[in-house]
């Protein structure tokens, strides 16, 4: 049997078909139908799924689910979401509207990030374990967890918001309201606001200069500053680095996995990020052995794999 | 049948009998023969458990296991002591020597903090609910989580090290070495430390008055005099409740526990720190519906009904 993962994002709703063997054969993406218009999203994902199978040749009866990642907060036991502020959901059926359209296939539900943690336990960097931690880096810094083979939701049932743990308590405010969370200085945006800070204070300087001449100062220019060695950009990143560590040796020292996984925009950075940030957690770490940091591998695939393998975790 | 569990603390190897309805029958303690005498401490044990089933009636035979809680890190495949400084115990192993007084009986090892979160899931706090976070504020930060009903100890195997995240990166230096750890801001150490700025900064003030009149500066006296409203007092705790809410904070965020237990010295404040604390708490969760934070109930009997408890927990 075949399964179907869409990931719903605020710009594109993507869907593939995930083979037997878990490979990922066919993906097709439209355009998100605009966050003041949820139910015509219902019609996009149920057109784009049979165009989906079509494509690919397969037909409704191989599949055995569909499973939806969503970048907002679940209900899990109602299978609705709670809210997803970038698609104008609001406690909205998702699962229960896109049953009418599928009625003989399972339907699963779950937050973006968590999708893409069972992506990494199915089909990336945390093959061959039981637990990991996934760390996404980007315009947030998003988490899923797997303990026991199983994702991990919490005892409430709220999820895993890893990017709201307070790092710098008192520190810089977070789009939560909150102030010094981890997404407050691990993200994208916390470099792009250290590089404007930096651009701000020496307009002379590497990161001004090039964020004039390439008309934006985005994380990228940031580290490739620092990369060339700019020491107010090489300042930025190895403070960058040492908060990072020191999340990630707060994740190691409770939830101790076996595998933590970076993943988003930053961790493109490579090695450039990954050599000095197992250094700086060593220092950081209680233990003598513990979990081993490597990038992500199921990248933009993440969401429609995790996805689609949802009722298989959750059988 | 009867489950035993002795607390072994650096002053005192505390023993007591669980009766099959979990209530402690009989308990008793004997100093700890001290740690440049590992190899005395098993003797003491034994000669201590024998004179307890003695008192209470009970014989050997009726007791299915003993069990260990230990203030130190575990080699829970192999059931020894990795490190426990204030026993003297290094790569130690503690439970095959007890086996070899009482072969007959399961033995279970575990940390003092983990089994006192198995005491308040089986007798105390956790009672009712499939999960639950520990947190005890004593000389360190010490902790204990249940998930899905078991005691969690890591993907790793590592345990449970919550006083050693970090909630102020590069903030107050730490006893591990670290800067910024959740014990360096939340134990009763750290109230000392702040009551002793305080009273150098103001040898007039509440605070280094009563310290002198009463000999000491303990976290008690400094909690005594922001409830008689000291603005030092005052500052510290609130920056005290503060910095537990963060971290309590990131707990939920993360683990999402159905409850929050609150031991060691500090949790005896009461509703002075518990109600603060709720409010503080309440504006940094991330959800509407979250974990009740409570005190802990099993008090200075928790290593022992927590330690007795292990081959249920584990069965």
């Amino acid at each position: 049997m075949y399964k179907v993962g869409v990931d719903v994002g605020g710009t594109n709703l993507a869907a593939g078909i995930l083979a037997p063997d878990r490979s990922l054969i066919q993906k097709l993406s439209v355009p998100f139908p605009g966050a003041d218009r949820p139910m015509d999203s219902i019609a996009a994902m149920a057109a784009l799924i049979r165009r989906l199978l079509e494509t690919a040749g397969i037909s409704g009866s191989d599949v055995d689910n569909i499973g939806l990642a969503v970048p907002g907060s679940i209900d899990y036991t109602q299978k609705r979401v709670i809210n997803a502020y970038n698609l104008g959901y609001h406690d909205f059926p998702l699962a229960e509207l896109l049953q009418v359209e599928f009625p003989q296939v399972r339907m699963d539900i779950e937050n973006d990030a968590n999708a893409a943690a069972l992506a990494e336990y199915y089909c990336g960097a945390f093959r061959g374990a039981h637990s990991g931690a996934l760390i996404t880096l980007g315009t947030g810094v998003g988490g899923g967890l797997i303990l026991d083979d199983r994702l991990f939701i919490g005892g409430c049932k709220n999820g895993f918001e890893l990017g709201h743990t307070i790092l710098v308590d008192g520190g810089e405010a977070c789009t939560c309201g909150n102030r010094g969370c981890f997404e407050a200085y691990c993200s994208a945006t916390a470099l792009i606001r250290e590089g404007r800070r930096a651009a701000e204070a020496d307009p002379q300087g590497m990161i001004a200069v090039q964020a004039a001449a390439s008309g934006k100062l985005d994380a990228k220019l940031v580290i490739d500053c620092a990369k060339q060695n700019d020491p107010a950009a090489r300042q930025i990143f190895d403070a960058y680095i040492g908060h990072l560590g020191s999340g990630i040796a707060s994740i190691i020292n409770t939830l101790d996995p076996e595998i933590v996984a970076i993943g988003g925009g930053v961790s493109n950075a490579g090695d450039f990020l990954f050599v000095p940030l197992r250094e700086n957690v060593r220092t950081k770490v209680f233990y003598d052995s513990y979990a081993d940091i490597r990038p992500a591998q199921t990248g933009n695939d993440a969401g429609i794999i995790g996805a689609a393998m949802l009722s298989e975790n959750r059988a």
